[in-house]
């Protein structure tokens, strides 16, 4: 299955959110978020389509903007 | 069922894209985007949770970033 472009970008986005805030691992990560390392592991490879309230989950658990989230996906 | 205010955020802020975008009608936006004209209201009214590939879709409709999409809600 190839995995969309825009999901790819928002996958590693959200690897590199999640390092520089200093979740060094997913599991810590899923943990603070309240929702599955796998399912982190999934969003990080491109491999699931989150809601809009995932994304808002993510982004306060990031202390960003859900903005931010999706900054680096190209209209 | 009390909407959660980021989908509010996210429904009143594609309205006013979709307007501004020249979109008057929710029949034509719909048409325009391949999607449900019940379904573009349902999200306008925040009673709907789009995943990140509609939201994509609704951004390249519109023709701004997937980013601007959820520019109004706060982190």
């Amino acid at each position: 299955m190839t995995i969309p472009a825009h999901r790819r970008a928002f996958g590693e986005h959200l690897r590199a959110l999640r390092q520089a805030n200093g979740h060094a691992s997913q599991e810590a990560f899923a943990h603070h978020v309240g929702l599955d390392r796998t399912y982190i592991s999934g969003l990080e490879r491109g491999a699931r389509n989150p809601t809009l309230d995932v994304i808002v989950k993510l982004a306060r658990g990031l202390d960003v903007s859900p903005a931010e989230m999706l900054a680096t996906i190209d209209a």
